[in-house]
């Protein structure tokens, strides 16, 4: 199963050659992986799909990125329309996992381009001690439905 | 009459600090703007209230900032709904527009605070000749509903 | 007496007209003021000119915007060369203090272009607390001699 | 051989962790791109290793992205001096290229901490036709002195 996070591009994100810039993209990723993983204790605010306590800003956790590869397939024009981030995870170990994401055009356009394929390795790591901890069941629970084969890229 | 944009913000928003960074606001209003003044010709697009032709990436009209005043009034959370930009025009010259904002707390949150104020001056330029162009008739009929008092700042 | 800050570009300060983008001139202020105002406790660095102690990321103390007003005068072209901003303080209240900044051309390019001028309020504030706190005397001290006169802008 | 690029840091490459963002990091990566690949035209100013010519802004050739892997090492810290950034080519394709990184702690440091390695697929693009363009001669000859074996990374 995965998630399917829209996600409003800004003016911002392009660059001097006009297209969003494949910086820009790197940080889609990880508002998308904000988004899905940490819950949100603001009233009135869906759930997201998996979870991670305490989080964002002054955060018991932080999620330190071990790893990224990101292959760009199309360039990503400036639309006012959400382009949509599919989400997995390929990987759930002892402290760190593996998530996957394919970007792609906003819902409704067809046909579909798929922009960019990515995986990173996030490491979860206690706040006051700088250290890594283990993934704790809850986590794992919420994780667990999320669990695909790793993404296919085209080069390697 | 206001024009009401509802701006979501991104983790990257937030400085060391663990605030929206006062830098990161300027760029909101950036945001705002470019969503209240340019014409989308994406299908199924709403239209906005405001028209600006043959905007964005490639355009034949850039949008140049001339002036710029904020206040910083209280600071600004990290969250995930989107934060409200007030919207209206304090004037309208001949090749220029003042644009007034008041960026508040999201919709249904209890009191409301207004987070900041500011005005910019705007300067139309037509992109091949890098001068001003004047405001034409479709744009100021269009634009002509949001003209307000100019927004009062604290300090001045 | 003024400082003398040269500020590197970045290419991803350019936007999509190809200039750089008047919110990353307004970023290039913020980091400025870093570079003057805190004192870096780095082995081997110069000291710089004005004195704000245990800055920078976990600070003991934060200097919030509470205000700011820049008026751009020509567009910023992407140049290798670092751009200067020279600055200068206009006002040392209790707790608060007015910057104000002149962004112009690389050394050594004539004639000089004035790209941008600048002002803003700075609060300093306890970063335990989140109350201000008064300027010190060793503060007070160190940037008293860059006291001017306000920075005129063309029109307000 | 190798080129050695100093790159310097800006206070918001922090994000709300305190650490130079992982996505500040791909940023800086591509900065380096730019100072080395492009030659600038500007007078007095130091001609950059490796060659590509008409470069910036208004380009005829553009550097698109097909690939980027990075592997994240060790926190970075806000520091005032540059981070150095070794880069190297691994491969010269028909259109393509490889760069390959090495982000460590500054020059003077010690001892040295190595914060990221990270590998890069470019494509030559013309601006104008938006199709792939072949590494000419005087391109290939300035960078090949320059190629060495790829990256090894720790995990794959």
């Amino acid at each position: 199963m995965r998630m399917t996070v829209p996600m409003g591009l800004r003016w911002s994100d392009l660059d001097a050659y006009g297209h969003v810039n494949n910086v820009a993209i790197v940080g889609l990723l990880e508002e998308a992986r904000i988004q899905v993983l940490w819950v949100s204790d603001e009233p009135g605010e869906s759930v997201p799909t998996a979870v991670l306590e305490n989080g964002l800003g002054h955060a018991a956790t932080m999620t330190l990125l071990a790893r990224q590869e990101i292959e760009y397939l199309a360039p990503v024009p400036y639309t006012r329309r959400p382009v949509v981030i599919e989400m997995w995870f390929s990987a759930l170990g002892g402290a760190s996992l593996d998530v996957c994401y394919e970007v792609r055009s906003p819902e409704g356009v067809d046909p579909v381009t798929v922009y960019a394929r990515a995986a990173t390795t996030l490491v979860l790591v206690d706040a006051a001690s700088g250290r890594p901890r283990r993934i704790d069941d809850r986590e794992r629970s919420a994780w667990q439905p999320y669990l695909e084969e790793r993404i296919a890229f085209r080069r390697h």
